[in-house]
């Protein structure tokens, strides 16, 4: 199988997960780079995961009422300094324009790294009644934050994400709003990515910059590492207070708003390759994959099989799958390992002997298990095998995350756990100070990722200096 | 109608035609004004009708086996420079970054004015064999161009398109592709935006930079002057050669592929505006408007009006179309001004004596004309409409482009034509040479807006100097 090897030029994942990655990128045409350090180019194979997770989301969003705008991607200096602790979180990593053509600015501008201080500034022009309120806005576009070090999709100097900025009459509705996105953000990982997320609340020190509150699915990677995969950020009415945004209520008193924000960005795609990829290259979860099924014609030469391939393609298409032929002529083997690797979930065998017996192979790319079909109803069969791909890589996904959260209710027992079985998540229980997730993290290794929201109580102890606990953490390395 | 008048603050068009298209900018809620000079916020209601243009467009393009990408949106500058003429054409209109957080950057970068340079060094590294052609990708995204003077959607220094960039084996296959892209725009323009185009050639004098033939479609706005809607570029193999890509053919010689361009943008949505607009405000053309049918209840307190709305609203949701029922509690007359401003096509109003009948009112946006319905299969009546709001006002505009075409042969007939008639398009001959051309436009006011791809010869000399022409030239002020 020379051409097999051809294709499968990857790293395993247990000598160098992080080359493993990095070649899954690269080797299944997700990015490219190109001289414009710590930015990638994603290329079309990419693109179009991104482009079925926008689809699905922006559909989520406006069911839920939400509208989407477009921002200006520059924020003048003094605008993003309105805010004080947005300005301090965000201005040491953001990139600075001072030049427009040949004339320097009178005052310089960066590029955005989130849009807050831009909606909140429109929203002081467009909210004066409670009739304004709620307004529920979102921005699909690209960031800025001038990262050191970067890795494609997981932490690059430029990424394209939305950003929901919602403004409500109250506390309690913009708090529920936050929540709402939450759990949005939790069922699509879920249900359409397969992969299994801890919904939690960060702690005070791992808060959005100007956030009262901020919220988080977390998701356990192979490697036994934490991705924080969305967040959600309730604001109070501190913005509101710093950007002077007031509507006035029924009884013509005159308040502040309150407001949220909440975004997901193409680190996503980071997540489903660490979640579900294996050796043989991507494992794509069938809600976004480019192709969900490809169709292999099987001595494609001899009479009948090409025509019998497409019959099936459009069969398949018919019924609203995503279906490519491949037709070319590099071999069987060839391909089949070109498509494990790209990471389809279904591959469909086809050659003569098949027509004869009116059936076809079906190979499910996460566990490369074989089964026969007949050709009638082809597609129903198909889309069975796709919710089976969805299902198993879900459940592989939540059995290693089982596998790897560990119980401790004492510093020795985190070491001695992590030592033992590998990175993973630890469940232990906090007093609340900074102090101590800092001691936990210095001795350790694993920082506080946030406190689910399901608690569960393990102890009344914290794990770090004994005195009472207040919320169990989840602690974890972090991507 | 006391409240009719709160909508209508709109200048007439005939009194102020600038300000009455900012007022329908702002009035209709399209955009918003922000600190961020020469930018625009693009509101829901404006952001909506981009996305209707997206989704047609981008369908179109994949249909013609164009895929979309990501590029990143910095441009060092030494491979901005790497093409002489691209970078004397852009260089003076860039965005320049200097700092990365507090840190001077090695090497200043600018905001991508166009992506041409990034694409030409990704296709350097993934261009080598004639198998790797043609490559047909596309990019949704923003540019940022530093212009002095800046209206909404016409000219902004930063705005949103798409930018094809694609590379064929031969200069017949990418003059194809040049040639077919201009098609497409030029078919979205008449069918789906209802305005009429002319499909041309840009003289040398105004090819975009770097480019070895610019094609355009010109449009003529209500006021007559002329709106450059969408441009096709054929480079040649000069970028290719700049940049050394290239492909070894099928007799194994190494060759430099030839290359494409083409863009349309948010300038589209003015130039919706000025082709369709009136003094009632925007008229939106029904594939791209948000709402293409607005149902006003009237009399909504009487029992089972508000229920009859939902019914037909419903009815009309299920046959695909974007309706609204707007049961607030404005005034009918109120709401009436309210959506001729913002243009939605079609208007139904219903109220207890219509429910009595079994019928409706249906209003068409652009000529006000009220006709009555049954309202069994009502569904099929508003589509009705909505086709004849495409084809009155395609119509409306075509007329208005044709009384303000004019035939000149003589410098003094075009001064006195357009003196005579008010500004419009001059069809007139020439010979060729940029002198002219300046002349033209100096003594006359029009400028040389392109050369149609049906030529007709409406003399043999050239208007200006009356030695032999070349070619018949549309001339016109450019917005």
């Amino acid at each position: 199988m020379a051409d097999k090897k051809m294709v499968e030029q990857i790293t395993s994942m247990d000598v160098d997960f992080a080359q493993w990655y990095t070649d899954i990128c690269k080797k299944a045409d997700l990015i490219d780079y190109s001289s414009v350090k710590g930015c990638m180019i994603i290329r079309p194979y990419g693109y179009a995961i991104w482009e079925n997770i926008q689809k699905i989301l922006d559909t989520r969003f406006k069911e839920l009422g939400h509208e989407n705008v477009y921002m200006p991607m520059f924020i003048p200096e003094s605008l993003l300094q309105k805010e004080k602790d947005h300005v301090a979180g965000f201005a040491p990593e953001v990139a600075w324009i001072t030049h427009g053509g040949s004339e320097p600015l009178a005052e310089r501008m960066c590029v955005r790294p989130t849009s807050e201080t831009l909606f909140c500034e429109h929203y002081a022009n467009i909210i004066h009644s409670y009739r304004d309120l709620p307004k529920l806005y979102n921005q699909w576009c690209s960031v800025v934050r001038w990262e050191k070090t970067t890795r494609p999709f997981l932490r690059s100097r430029e990424f394209l994400w939305q950003e929901g900025h919602t403004m409500h009459a109250t506390a309690e509705e913009a708090v529920a709003e936050t929540v709402q996105m939450l759990n949005v953000y939790a069922d699509f990982h879920e249900q359409d990515l397969a992969i299994p997320v801890i919904r939690g609340k960060k702690t005070p020190s791992d808060k959005f910059a100007g956030a009262e509150d901020t919220y988080a699915i977390e998701a356990l990677m192979h490697d036994g590492k934490a991705l924080q995969a969305g967040t959600s950020h309730y604001f109070g009415d501190g913005f509101a207070r710093a950007f002077d945004i007031t509507y006035t209520d029924k009884e013509n008193k005159v308040c502040y708003p309150h407001q949220t924000s909440w975004g997901v960005t193409t680190r996503m795609i980071g997540g489903i390759i660490m979640t579900h990829g294996d050796d043989n290259g991507l494992v794509l979860p069938p809600a976004v994959a480019p192709v969900q099924v490809v169709i292999i014609p099987v001595q494609q030469h001899k009479e009948g099989v090409l025509a019998k391939a497409a019959e099936i393609a459009d069969a398949l298409k018919a019924a609203g799958l995503r279906v490519k032929v491949d037709d070319s002529d590099n071999s069987p083997g060839w391909k089949f390992a070109e498509y494990e690797m790209k990471g389809v979930p279904v591959r469909l065998e086809v050659g003569p002997r098949d027509i004869e017996n009116n059936s076809c192979v079906l190979v499910t790319r996460h566990n490369r298990e074989k089964t026969f079909h007949s050709l009638d109803n082809i597609a129903a069969a198909v889309a069975d095998k796709l919710e089976e791909v969805r299902r198993g890589i879900y459940e592989k996904a939540l059995a290693n995350r089982e596998k790897r959260t560990y119980i401790c209710k004492t510093m020795d027992e985190i070491i001695a756990k992590l030592e033992a079985n590998g990175d993973g998540l630890v469940k232990a229980m906090w007093c609340g100070e900074e102090a101590c997730e800092d001691e936990v993290k210095e001795k350790t290794g694993v920082g506080s990722r946030c406190i689910p929201l399901t608690e569960e109580k393990l102890s009344d102890v914290c794990v770090c200096c004994g005195k009472p606990a207040k919320h169990m953490v989840v602690w974890g390395k972090a991507y």
